[in-house]
């Protein structure tokens, strides 16, 4: 519970599209939002996605209005046909629409400036709710509303533009810059170890905890808000570190693979053939990142591990290129072929064919070699084809950082 | 509109969690149920995401059984102490929670398979609401429920588990398997001409129509129910074809790419640097693809480049890394050298930094070298660096696309 129920701004998002409900597309906005706004010192107190349905829209804007103090909607604002949120809204004010000859000449200017026409469903883009307020996009042609009595806030679905209006328009919300957060990130140590730790720990009052799970990696999330969060997250940091199942990082594993590598002068390269490029991908995800990624190479087939990383024919059909050797073999041989500190591999079976008896789907060889010798870990992971792709890499990355002796528990 | 509204059956969807509202974690869940729901010929009227609060659990199920026949919840059936589904289910309901003996020992039997004890958190498991019915969870501890008299189905938040609870009980809610979709799909052509394109169509009765996009892909969605589905589907591509403003993909492009390659009986190979393994990892993601991929080689420092691909030290002091004849000498290099039918590559800038006047953030050659020889395309990509890179794979897999002479529309 937050130190002071009675300041804290109420938030329910709204997400609106047909695609939502169906499954197409999932609500990558609420999610943004909703971290904006809790890291603003208020509380999202609800997320309902809402069909492209005049009814609905204006059902959802009223019950969210009665419980929350802001309301702010995301999609249904561009030039198709189910595009009804500004009727919507004009349905749960009681008011009609009506062309804003102001927003209109906006959305003129923009397509005379493309060298094309509006179209009849592009002018309805300029039909406002009698008596709210247009909202201007930074990076794009629709507005957003205001309805400043209700304090809701209007914006449109493409991430985009969504992003922009509302940072630009965020300081009508009055939200605040005084809350805080931690991370603690753990690979391999199960929820409900976690769990009893943190209870055991017994954080301080306004501390609020939250658990997050994405495959192997398990995270606990502290915030606070209010002046002296800073200061009661620190407490809490003290009491959990004396007490802490393992070793936690603070930021992404590629982040701190990458930090560690920098702070050491060192660089890495991958061999990868189950993973197909992914940790490479995740590696190279992170800005600034060449400078301690040198490259790698997918050695998808076998007859590329031999060509490309050197890997002995022999190792290839005595043991299979699911196994130690192999991924040894890869590890070495992309450290010495790329040319950088630190080799990396993958081989296993991600599935869903290609498994036997004894190697079974899940299956995986993980090889790290450094300047002391190269070594390799067996790994079997569960999950379907792309789970033990991102568990393997997960693995690899927290295997790499031990290795690079990162700073536990900084 | 579906064809018979009367007989729809209208599922709301829960997502219990104080994670999926400050921000931390996308409700997976929901986009997969809404799929199955949809799919099922059933119609999802809501999704709404609620805290780890007892009143608004109980308020969010009471709200919804009003305004759909069924209700279905995940998340909040864990051990921790704010996992509290079970016990605003009860509220709702206006019934106590009370031990169910064969829950428990199902709890118990489990621990003792692992060598543990219950924890009194996870004895709290055990506590169902009076009346309710255990759903078995094949694949985990914790059960769900299922509320017979409001139809309300409780699953747990793990995504595996959710599933294999969702497919073992679906029977329960009542969905059929008469729906059918389409989809059609465009890299680079604009979402508000896709509108134009369908609205001039007219598509039959009963007929719905939702559009998506990812960065450079925009995709139509028709979708029908009831069991002359697929003729109404037939009649509205028919009425589309004529009008098509390109050529379409059906499935994600890797997965045409790939198809289109094991039915030329090719394979491909991709030297990559901007987009640092993303090329690879997209292609490799689809199960069976080391019938056409053979690998590559992720080439992030302009050294292994020059060692790995062959490209000439002289074309990079001439022209820069980002330039036609890097790309093009990227695409001959991995396509010669790991030996594959087609060789693909990308250089660019993806930011945040690394720009310039000349080519600034979000300049991008991609290069495509195969049996008749290579060529280059400059791209112009606009977003941060994971939206430059996204981009880059998918006008990259476009291309080859058409290169491959993929059955447009087919």
């Amino acid at each position: 519970v937050p130190p002071d129920p009675e300041a804290t701004v109420r938030v329910a998002l709204l997400a609106i599209g047909d695609e939502l409900l169906s499954g197409a597309v999932d609500d990558a906005n609420g999610s943004w939002l909703a971290a904006r706004v809790t890291e603003g010192g208020a509380e999202v107190v609800a997320r309902q996605t809402v069909p492209d349905d005049l009814q609905a829209i204006s059902e959802a804007f009223v019950h969210w209005s009665e419980r929350a103090d802001r309301v702010i909607s995301t999609g249904g604002l561009g030039p198709t046909a189910d595009d009804l949120t500004f009727r919507g809204v004009a349905q749960a004010l009681g008011v009609p629409v009506q062309l804003s000859p102001e927003v209109l000449a906006g959305l003129e200017a923009r397509a005379r400036a493309r060298g094309t026409e509006l179209s009849e469903n592009q002018r309805r883009m300029a039909e406002l709710p009698r008596g709210a307020e247009p909202l201007s996009n930074p990076v794009g042609a629709a507005p957003g509303l205001w309805i400043d009595g209700r304090q809701w806030m209007v914006l449109p679905g493409v991430p985009r533009e969504m992003r922009a209006m509302f940072e630009a328009h965020r300081h009508r919300l009055g939200l605040t810059e005084h809350a805080d957060r931690r991370s603690y990130r753990f690979v391999g140590v199960p929820e409900s170890e976690l769990d009893r730790w943190v209870a055991a720990a017994g954080l301080p009052d306004g501390v609020q905890v939250g658990f997050r799970n994405v495959h192997l990696e398990n995270e606990v999330k502290l915030w606070a808000f209010g002046s002296n969060a800073k200061a009661r997250l620190d407490q809490a940091e003290d009491a959990l570190r004396s007490s802490a199942p393992a070793a936690w990082w603070t930021e992404a594993l590629e982040v701190t693979v990458g930090r560690r590598l920098a702070q050491r002068g060192e660089t890495v390269a991958a061999a990868e053939s189950c993973t197909g490029g992914m940790v490479l991908e995740w590696l190279t995800a992170v800005p600034g990142s060449s400078a301690w990624v040198q490259g790698g190479v997918v050695a998808y087939a076998n007859r590329v591990k031999v060509e490309q990383l050197g890997v002995k024919q022999g190792a290839l059909e005595s043991f299979g290129a699911v196994s130690e050797a192999v991924a040894r073999a890869m590890a070495e041989g992309v450290r010495d072929r790329i040319g950088a500190d630190w080799g990396i591999s993958t081989t296993g079976i991600a599935g869903p064919g290609g498994g036997t008896p004894d190697k079974p789907v899940g299956t995986v060889w993980i090889g790290i070699a450094g300047p002391d010798g190269s070594d390799a870990e067996l790994l079997r992971l569960g999950g379907d084809r792309q789970a033990i792709r991102i568990r393997t890499v997960q693995r690899l990355l927290a295997a790499v950082g031990s290795r690079l002796g990162f700073d536990p528990n900084p």
